[in-house]
């Protein structure tokens, strides 16, 4: 008997899925047990060339004839977004197929519906592919974690943005250009707004907590601000202070509350995320007995992506072979509390242009200990018109930094508040 | 019902893992779906001070009163070393319980035995915390990347000598000054021979390779080189030319042959293992579709090491439940041939003191060639008594270099070889 699996999707994750099953095909037998036997193909257009050579009857453009089949065992979905997916994957689940698949923005968003789809068919939903690519992220955090509290997990989860921020930080071009050289090399999609402005970071960052935490946190939880406002100044003022400027996804478990945020930081070059370059991604995590841990690699492209989903679907064939079942959800904390932005508890550098006359540092510390903001350091530049105070707080809620910042801009001694930036993983 | 476990040693491993089933009671048995009570600790001395605090009738001197109580479900040995731990873990799986083991000399040296067992018996055995301590890389060698052919695993898995060389490259001292900093930290074991000649490091190798290439690959099977002739000179030489001094597990599959070898290495310092410093441990994979992976953290330590023991006791706790059993064993290449060392395919960089007279480069560079290593770069400095060669070469076989080096050694415009390290991770 052999496992016989059902492609919703042959773009470049789907393609490179069906690549691996055909030529590793032996291999995944050894290590499921059980063949492993691509049965259907359900794609948009049948004229469109593919990177794989299948027999014409396996061809359908009918994704409901797929997920009805009796004759199919393990439904993937590579097609992505929530409809039609999310209805297929219903479907699925109450034909009695388990399914994989390694779309974020359905997890993120409606994570709840197709779990709780899967639990009462009894089948399994993996989604190692989902996150980070090829990196191993999902079932390290829903597996070997299980002895420990997670209590902060950041991560670099979007190579676009990583790509333009690292292109920006070796030759201090603009964040434009950066992005045009992005374009010219295919690593930016139609509309690039879901990476620069962090919400596919943030759909990511939603699926990392909801496991990390064992909570239930969606898209919508995730406070967001992208990267165009990124500027050189700000990354050169960075490099000066020893730091890279990256998009970090950021999310923490304190008091039964999760907070969760997508946002540029500046990160210490000694901070090993700081070295994670060009398109690839990573995940740090800070358990409570494991300490330090990272998850680096590739975090997208169908090789990656293709042999996560294929490990996913291993799985699911040993479970079938055993007559057993993966884990189901584990978000059993679903009453976990997600804290406003406000309550983040975060650090910020900040770049005040200021009047060059005595009292003006009296003024702004005041401001700042006003709001309870302490001051991890300051240093004064310039003179005159172009006297510039920079300073790095200490820990405090962004709601006091925002207020502080507001406050800051109604002193007569502060002309401007010329950039400010979150501090990640800096010691305090 | 509950799962019941036998913990067989309470040192520092064993004392964290008894603390984390304590104090996480709660959460684990959401996670497991199922409660985990610690049932007995078999331990040497009564007397000793332990970290947790145990009714008296839960421990005992005799761990084979522990491996035999029909009330054990799960024994958890982290006694370490060959014997007795093998025979208690054979009896155990002889009396129906799962294993769960720290133990990476056991299992590098007679997994078969121990895996066999656990096979006949029918029972889980898993050791999550026998490679990079609190670093989940077991679980997804054996199950992420089961949709991938893995071609190499480059590790630093052994955290004194990594302290060690971190130590040396920051301050220029010496391989004698920076162990006797690491043995004042209490980082050396009694013996330091395990760690510094890299006996430690080339069991972990060998358990991470036989499940990367799905092979059986023992300690033995290891080419292995210690720290302990790493020199001053060596990390200077290296830092000029970019480079960094790391101690490497190295494991390569090709042509159905593997090759495993651990020795220091010259690592660019762009490389994502050349920024592991201290105590940490990092793992990096090349997967044939995943491209390049990392995982990095803690390698030893209770809270690291007990977290990994604590997740291997929930999976079979949840299993237990769902009357399913683990992925077992995985090394059905049993039949790969293990490459010796002077077929590993390595390069170099070799420092010569040479004559200062015409057809020196002339004369060494046809040793090269009449080898067939041919030469990457190479610098001439000083003169006279103090002239000498710097070569760095491309990739030949160990005894290709083995049989250059002899050769260089007789000729005459050679005064001596002063220092050679296997180069990694640079771009031929």
């Amino acid at each position: 008997m052999s496992v016989r699996i059902g492609l919703l999707g042959c773009g470049i994750v789907g393609g490179a899925t069906a690549r691996i099953l055909e030529v590793h095909a032996a291999e995944l037998q050894q290590r499921a047990g059980t063949a492993i036997e691509l049965r259907k193909v359900a794609v948009r257009s049948l004229s469109k060339p593919r990177p794989v050579d299948l027999p014409a009857d396996m061809w359908t453009t009918d994704p409901w004839e797929v997920v009805k089949d009796p004759e199919i065992d393990v439904v993937v979905e590579v097609i992505g977004g929530i409809e039609p997916a999310k209805d297929l994957i219903l479907e699925a689940f109450s034909n009695g197929k388990h399914v994989v698949t390694a779309n974020k923005e359905l997890l993120a968003n409606l994570g709840k519906e197709v779990m709780d789809a899967a639990e009462a068919s009894g089948k399994d939903l993996l989604f190692e592919a989902s996150v980070g690519g090829g990196i191993p992220i999902i079932r390290p955090m829903k597996e070997s974690l299980a002895g420990d509290r997670v209590r902060r997990v950041m991560g670099i989860v979007n190579g676009t943005t990583n790509f333009i921020l690292t292109r920006m930080s070796d030759t201090g071009m603009t964040f434009a250009e950066a992005l045009a050289e992005a374009d010219s090399l295919g690593y930016t999609e139609m509309d690039p707004s879901a990476d620069i402005e962090g919400f596919d970071a943030a759909s990511k960052l939603a699926i990392l907590s909801s496991l990390a935490f064992n909570a239930r946190v969606i898209a919508g939880d995730v406070a967001r601000e992208g990267i165009s406002r990124v500027t050189p100044a700000d990354i050169s003022a960075a490099h000066e202070l020893g730091y890279e400027v990256k998009l970090l996804a950021v999310a923490e478990m304190d008091d039964g509350a999760v907070s969760a945020r997508v946002h540029p930081a500046m990160l210490p070059k000694t901070h090993p995320l700081a070295s994670v370059r060009d398109v690839y991604n990573a995940v740090f995590v800070e358990g409570e007995q494991t300490g330090e841990l990272m998850f680096f690699g590739r975090g997208a492209g169908g090789g990656p992506t293709g042999s996560a989903v294929v490990g996913d679907i291993v799985e699911i064939a040993r479970n079938i072979r055993n007559g057993a079942r993966g884990i189901g959800c584990t978000c059993y904390h679903s009453a976990a509390r997600i804290r406003p932005m406000d309550e983040a508890k975060v650090r910020y550098y900040v770049v005040l242009s200021v009047t060059d006359q005595p009292g003006v540092l009296a003024s702004v510390a005041g401001v700042f200990a006003s709001n309870e903001v302490s001051i991890a350091s300051v240093r004064q530049e310039g003179a005159g018109d172009e006297a510039t105070l920079m300073l790095i707080t200490h820990t405090a809620t962004e709601g006091a930094h925002r207020a502080t910042f507001v406050q800051l801009g109604e002193l007569s001694t502060v002309r401007s508040i010329m950039s400010s930036m979150r501090v990640e993983g800096a010691p305090e």
